[in-house]
């Protein structure tokens, strides 16, 4: 392990983190609430621990291998969510560190699960960091670091791919560090638009940058308990709909429309079940929520807006949805097993590899009564690679293992119902938000003792970082001198 | 596909299932209450549409392919079901086709879900039935038809692998007529031992002949409304303990204690990791009970039984464990997954399957940090195959998705919650038989309508024969010409 490198990239991390608070910070002292010295103090600990570790670790080697790889993007997400619950913790706003890292961790992978009860007394600058951290963990922190400083290591391709380890994903231009500056221009961009839509749709530009953000990371955290319901806006719910299911697509696909590269798009097969999946699942909900609704107009607007919101893995809600009927919750609960597109910002599965996995099934009945036909397997034309498809399917047993996994361990603290302690996994390593029953869109994990709380951190980390990296921290021999 | 030999052997298993009604018949006129003539005419109606069929249908080419092996096992277990519930039709015990087939299909699949809601006025000889089916179906139709008519096909083969395809199951004995015949032995003293350990425990030998049958298939069904509650008695549940333990093990494993061959039992490594669920969840369940029944005894008897029950996918329950604290229940929907060993009579996703993916993900752990080492995963000290591990994988995925697709067909009635829709489709993929909510122990199936109770015998059935037998008859190309 090359150690000194290690501690060079995670202190750069660190000093980004530091960078990010300064936002949050010009906000709160916009509205002076008393939350500006809690931002100071977190940015100034950042500072002291990352910026002598930053300046004396001079690596010689700067050769990264896949398992520094893993290893950095897995400390530096635990990391950066430990220094970014402080201001939650320094505010007094959330007083557990449970809690606080809870929160931190919700934010950074985007899942937007709260322990809050209360949003009415949450200071500004506290409530745009919360929001932030969505936006800076949406895009990754490694690709904003490689985005500011590129020339950190040479082999970088093994962190981006360790961060977002989707199966497609790749550099769009050969160089990571203009990747992850177009990445970036591109994120930027369409945070922007969606921004000023929601203001022209009425909203107070802090509110809409709250919710820009959460879109744009696919997060989910609102400043308000009632989530985008408070709006009670069809112009408001219809952007964010449009930009949740945005946010959901590869961003690669981006790339291709601002070079005007049809042909790409056109041949995306991920693409292609992403957006029927979406526009089959609505059409579906719309028509089950005929008899709640009354109108086609309402049930479209409900099922739109929540079908976007679980396969984008936002989980911005506008209405109660655990009060629906049981058929359109069980369809929920399939979305949030899926979630979107490889090389977005949003969790889940991620469509490419559900793809993935039906063309398999049906290999294996065709091989059935073809046993000597060889059945390759193609995407967007190509042969994919039997070892990659061997990756995917034991991706998902993982995947499966860990909300079962993970659901056990918080039903230890013998709280709530199966389906609380189901679906409160489930969300979390799905980087959902919401689930059902206590952790319903009406509720969320404050009722869960620290442990759970600790658990589903834990949870919402691996599915975040797609499991692996988590997992080889866990691995003794990483840690071997070997 | 050689439609000829289909009808033949087709046909030779409904005379079988004719003459597996001979018994029931003579139970019913010792206790003559009034359904003798139903089963009488359940027979005669088999016998005139199976023998001439098995009379006119001579194939000339008596090989069979993995294609036709694979429809025979399909068609022969609808067919099975559908004049197996013709009793239940014909006495009035069950009026409606929907009820009918579906306590047939969870009879044959060894499921043990039930539509009935009182036992009391259950005729003698339909009870028998109803737990016979579980005795053959537990085995295997077609094993049971090979042991008395070893002559239909020369590669029966392909059909005993369609059957019960465990991952590992081989033949014990060169000629598979022999295999089906020694295991047909095995089957018959292990239930004569349990059925007079049960009488000598007190039990009358018709309630002694009902459990022992229901243990042996890992079926569930009892004839009474409180399951094993009903006898109160320590002696019969530790009997039924062990056996349930026992028929959740590899049949081979019989045959290498017969044959005194301690090596292969000592390197069978799917036995060990069997036995190691079974205890380990016992010990984690008796810690959990703890506070529910006050004494380390009791919580042990109560504990003990349910993991075996569930663990061998037999589903018989001593208590209503639906009220147990959540982690139990949790642990239960664990272990509801898994089921037991790959060549036993129960069903569930496999052992074999389950520890051959968790080493699959612990090698993915390591390949990330040794990604040039060749790191081949070994069962029982041989390497296994990749190709066969790849199998393991996509199976897996296939049976996650029947559960999920299952629950929501079922839900679509938009009857009970989610946790009862969700656990009554894993139920029957798994072939357990109860699950929670309306479906737990307490309850049963007869609230769902009949579309419910039809998409739940699609699932019993695809669980028994592990999914594939049953989805290849419905693709299109299995019965075009080419």
């Amino acid at each position: 392990m090359n150690h000194l490198l290690i501690v060079r990239m995670l202190s750069s991390i660190l000093l980004v983190e530091a960078a990010a608070l300064l936002p949050s910070i010009a906000i709160s002292m916009l509205h002076w609430d008393g939350d500006t010295m809690a931002l100071v103090q977190t940015a100034v600990i950042i500072l002291i621990v990352a910026l002598p570790a930053f300046l004396l670790a001079k690596p010689k080697n700067r050769s990264m291998r896949g398992r520094e790889g893993f290893v950095v993007v897995a400390l530096a997400w635990i990391l950066m969510s430990v220094f970014g619950c402080l201001p939650f913790l320094f505010s007094g706003f959330l007083p557990t560190f449970a809690d606080a890292f809870f929160e931190a961790v919700s934010g950074f992978t985007t899942t937007g699960a709260t322990v809050l009860t209360s949003f009415e007394h949450m200071p500004h600058g506290i409530a745009f960091w919360r929001s932030f951290t969505h936006w800076i963990g949406g895009m990754g922190v490694l690709v904003l670091t490689l985005a500011l400083l590129p020339k950190l290591s040479d082999r970088t391709s093994h962190l981006v791919r360790a961060e977002s380890p989707g199966p497609s994903l790749s550099k769009i231009v050969p160089k990571m560090g203009d990747s992850a500056k177009l990445l970036y221009l591109i994120y930027f961009f369409l945070t922007g638009i969606e921004f000023v839509a929601l203001i022209l749709a009425g909203l107070e530009p802090y509110d809409a940058a709250i919710h820009a953000m959460g879109t744009a990371g696919t997060g989910g955290f609102s400043n308000y308990g009632d989530s985008v319901a408070h709006f009670n806006s069809v112009s408001v719910e219809a952007i964010m709909t449009i930009f949740m299911i945005l946010f959901g697509v590869n961003f690669s696909i981006f790339y291709f429309i601002k070079e005007k590269d049809w042909k790409d798009i056109r041949e995306n097969e991920e693409l292609k079940w992403y957006l029927g999946i979406v526009f089959g699942s609505i059409l579906l909900l719309t028509v089950f929520l005929l008899p709640v609704y009354g109108t086609f107009g309402e049930s479209l607007r409900y099922a739109s807006f929540q079908t976007a919101s679980i396969v984008s893995t936002s989980g911005f809600a506008t209405t109660n949805f655990d009060l629906w009927p049981v058929h359109c919750k069980m369809l929920l609960l399939l979305l949030t097993f899926i979630g979107s597109c490889a090389g977005s910002t949003a969790g889940g599965i991620k469509v490419i590899r559900v793809a993935s996995m039906i063309k398999q099934t049906y290999r294996e009945v065709r091989h059935t009564f073809q046993p000597r036909k060889v059945q390759p397997i193609r995407f967007d034309g190509k042969v994919m690679d039997e070892s990659t498809l061997h990756s995917i399917a034991v991706f998902i047993f993982t995947y499966v293992l860990l909300v079962l996994g993970g659901a056990f361990l918080i039903s230890l603290e013998g709280k709530y119902d199966l389906i609380t302690n189901f679906t409160a996994s489930l969300t979390c390593v799905s980087n959902v938000g919401p689930g059902f029953g206590a952790v319903g869109p009406a509720g969320g994990f404050s009722g869960f003792g620290p442990f759970a709380k600790l658990v589903s951190s834990f949870l919402m980390l691996a599915g975040r970082l797609e499991i692996f990296p988590m997992l080889v921290i866990l691995h003794p021999a990483v840690w071997s001198k070997t």
